[in-house]
């Protein structure tokens, strides 16, 4: 996949490459903050109006952006977050309070994730701030809702002075593409016409590794490699965050080094290279790639975060003094650690080493892939079954997007072709992501049919985002796994708060007056239902597929067996 | 409407009034805490369970509380708000994070309009956070959320320490109470069944009035009405929030003095009430209201906020220096301020002072009132005639529940016959407030049948926890007006993000499996189904009313021209 983030033009107010107008050598916050977004390549931002944003929604409307309106404003966050997985970048615009507050959930996730999401907040004009009065839409005082944005973005400012309002925005733009976390953009909406008193030039600045450092470790870390008998990279999600995935496989093709993945880094290198050797996720994960990894005596770990569903929640056994361990955070070999070396210059540069390694022998192909599924028509869809069904189906144009239970842990062992074809919550693990993400996803690259796995439990929590897909013509394909519950949960402690309604999913498409809708009890209903979704390229299409509430996928159950071996 | 706020026991560790058995002198955090809950005279908590919050979910269930189970997180928020409204206090119960972030805004919103709400949250155990590990649903630092709703709560506490979690629990529920405001309380769930290391019995600790200060405001607040030629009250939300709604009218009987209501304030006192002139809120309401009130010589201004909305986006024109203005944050008698004055013992100070006051003549009822609504059966629906429709059915045994926009404004119209008959976020203004809220409602006081206002846009938000509707056999009456958008948005600043697609929203029960639905273009169809709403008491019946997208409600009409006036 291609990125759409252009390199920012640093240090010149020209604007696509064209002599800047007189009129935009003073633009007003508005413009100028609509300009930066082009800048960064967005052509898309997805939110909510409210009245104290409704002026910037109409300069929003003017300009070649186009704003995709969503129903609730986590949805738009979610969205948002997608987009920016897929594009490098995205922007979500609300309204004070009632629409930040409500995108909290989601930009946490962003946050987390790594997924650098602009959010852009309304608010009350600063002048009709003077007298303290109860504006609507106002919790405690009028800068609360900054303080708690400062708690989960990586850069904020409020854009109350033109003096400050451009310098403001080219912080916080640079930092979200630095850091690939969200940032929080305050536009008062007295400040949205407000002119630069100056002119002023977009500014960055850009960090560089301390190359002694990065010399050192890059040194250390060839060293290493080359001695190692049994070397292996574990690729994770901050290879696609700061497009690294191709630096990646240059390396290990260099020097034939095995690739395994963590969940959340699943699809940053295609699961049909010939190095690729599974995902590591512990217990959780196949129990030859665990073998496989734990037994390493070089674990080259790049990008990953290392969660606890990571680890299989703690059932990994990973020797951090066999490891080359580089974030965008740290750099650590073995114990000892690198400061201010950045992710990009230490995978970049580990591509330029040149030594020789021992080829270690790679892992047999597990014995179920390749192998055809045959259908057993009259039998009832299990959890296990469906997702090798599914497994068959999966094109080079989709995009698998995995809510958060069951639907995740089974869809690790999905085959995932090429760079972001997968998006899921992997570690923040938030439900209700996948139905929003699929609109953010499809509208970052309209080529992309996305296929949605999600639970009943977080299909309820935000399934009325397809009306977007069916204002905007997505096709999605969801695959509801309908277990009649928080299935994942009852795993770990039953009861009956556990049990949800049991809706008719299917019958969506009445509701929104669009897109087709299937009910699944039997392998050949969904074999038929799927051909079905794949032929209606018009609209999404809906399975409500019957699972019972106690079946598992065998990742969960894997888990369970290497749980088990503990107590 | 009674109570079900009994006072809690204090310097006791008996409960329900029998001695305490030995296993509770000392018992668990999670014990206690149901305890107290139940001390408060709660009987249910709404919420969703999540992993780091299910070993207190098993000992709610095991408890006598009812766990409403919800679709989503801040559905969950709105219920307890209205729960708390309703009931004088409630308590919702969320996973960490991806729950605690996502009921954000619902908790902002009771915490601007003063709804006590209890958030009980739970967290990764103290345990295993001690090597910083990259557990799931985390966000930043461990603390992130908390430091996220000390912005949003008036008291919060991490019960990670047993030797003072018992007295954090004390000092939270306590504040909740007394300024009427959400508390946090996050429970890791390692603590749950942490034991008190002392025997701890409940604290209380209230504050009194500084009696000298209360005397004097008592002595020039009389003096000044007493003098006074054209007196009105005006009755804010808060005098049902500390239960003075029956002191207010005792004071008002008492002198013969005219009662005007804000809109947030709507319910306080009966509408039927000989004293009541009517909903004061500026150019937005009724002319002759805001006349009789803004000439009056001495507004006894008791409970309100006066918010921007109360006072009709600035049309209002009050004059201070002729305001009695008490509150629980301060008592202001034209420009002087008395500290340490509490709104209860004023508002019961001012009932018993004796002194003579002129009648004012009271404001005839609108001509409209009592007038029988005569049925064009063919006519397409407006939203005045709807409103008017709706008054002609609303019941002593209803609650309306109005969501944002043009139906709030509207309803501002209705008459409503007696306390917390009508519940609205009139001041936060969140919308999807309604439906969820009206969960909480009946879940508060099962006599009630729920009558839900909302536009298409607010239903689209939140409108499936209807679903919970259809678990507990409840049976609102849901009203949707569909103007396809949001049209009170399209007053201020139209464009196409104000468009929003047109479901079949009389087809929800096709999708939940259960409900009524109708859909509505002409007075005639209106007739009918709110007459077959009324009597199908199974389950909830919901009315598509289709309406032209810039219709507007009288009241809309009104604001409109008040703030044309002003150019």
């Amino acid at each position: 996949m291609t990125t759409r983030v252009k390199k920012a033009a640093a240090k010149t107010a020209s604007h696509n490459g064209k002599p800047a107008p007189a009129a935009e050598a003073n633009p007003t916050i508005g413009e100028y903050l609509i300009r930066r977004l082009q800048d960064y390549g967005l052509e898309h931002v997805f939110g909510i109006p409210g009245d104290f944003v409704l002026g910037f929604y109409s300069m929003l409307e003017e300009s070649p952006i186009d704003v995709v309106g969503m129903t609730r404003e986590d949805n738009a966050g979610y969205a948002a977050d997608a987009y920016a997985r897929v594009n490098g970048l995205s922007a979500v615009c609300i309204t004070y309070c009632v629409g930040g507050l409500s995108v909290c959930n989601s930009i946490a996730g962003a946050y987390a994730e790594k997924s650098p999401v602009i959010v852009i907040s309304g608010a009350p004009g600063v002048d009709e701030r003077r007298s303290n009065p109860m504006l609507h839409h106002r919790v405690g005082a009028f800068s609360t809702q900054r303080e708690v944005f400062e708690k989960i973005t990586v850069a904020s400012a409020a854009l109350e002075d033109p003096l400050t309002a451009f310098r403001e925005i080219d912080r916080c733009l640079e930092a979200a593409v630095r850091y690939k976390r969200p940032v929080y953009l305050e536009l008062p909406r007295d400040r949205v016409m407000a002119r630069c008193p100056y002119p002023h030039t977009p500014q960055t600045d850009r960090v560089k590794s301390d190359k002694g450092a990065l010399d050192e470790a890059l040194a250390e870390a060839s060293k290493l490699i080359a001695a190692a008998k049994k070397p292996v990279i574990m690729a994770g999600v901050e290879m696609h965050r700061f497009r690294l995935s191709d630096d990646l496989l240059r390396f290990a093709e260099k020097h034939s080094l095995p690739v395994a993945a963590t969940l959340l880094g699943k699809s940053v290198v295609s699961e049909k290279h010939p190095l690729f050797v599974g995902i590591y996720e512990g217990g959780m994960g196949r129990e030859d790639v665990q073998k496989y990894v734990e037994e390493s005596d070089c674990i080259i770990v790049l990008g990953a975060f290392l969660t606890d569903i990571d680890l299989g929640i703690y059932t990994a056994n990973l020797n951090p003094g066999r490891m080359i361990f580089a974030t965008a955070d740290e750099l650590r070999i073995s114990h000892h650690h690198y400061h201010n070396v950045l992710i990009t210059d230490f995978v970049k540069g580990l591509a330029k080493q040149d030594f020789r390694t021992v080829k270690r022998p790679l892992l047999p192909r597990p014995k179920s892939e390749g192998r055809k599924f045959v259908l057993k028509p009259d039998d009832p869809v299990t959890t296990e079954r469906l997702f090798l069904r599914i497994n068959q189906m999966l094109a080079a144009n989709m995009v698998v997007v995995a809510d958060v239970g069951d639907c995740l842990f089974g869809a690790a062992d999905l085959q995932i072709y090429q760079a972001t074809e997968f998006l899921s919550p992997a570690y923040y693990t938030s439900m209700g992501f996948a139905i929003p993400a699929s609109i953010g996803a499809q509208t970052a690259n309209g080529k992309l049919r996305p296929l949605v796995l999600v639970g009943d439990g977080a299909f309820q929590m935000t399934c009325l985002e397809l009306s977007t897909a069916v204002r905007r013509d997505y096709n999605p394909i969801v695959v509801v796994l309908n277990n009649k519950g928080y299935t994942t949960e009852r795993f770990i402690q039953d009861g009956k708060f556990n049990d949800i309604l049991n809706w008719n999913y299917h019958r969506m498409s009445d509701l929104l007056g669009a897109g087709w809708g299937f009910e699944v009890h039997t392998e050949g209903e969904l074999d038929q239902s799927l051909k079905a979704a794949l032929a209606h390229e018009d609209a999404f299409s809906l399975l409500n597929v019957h699972l019972d509430p106690y079946d598992t996928s065998p990742a969960l159950k894997r888990l369970g067996k290497s749980l088990a071996k503990r107590v």
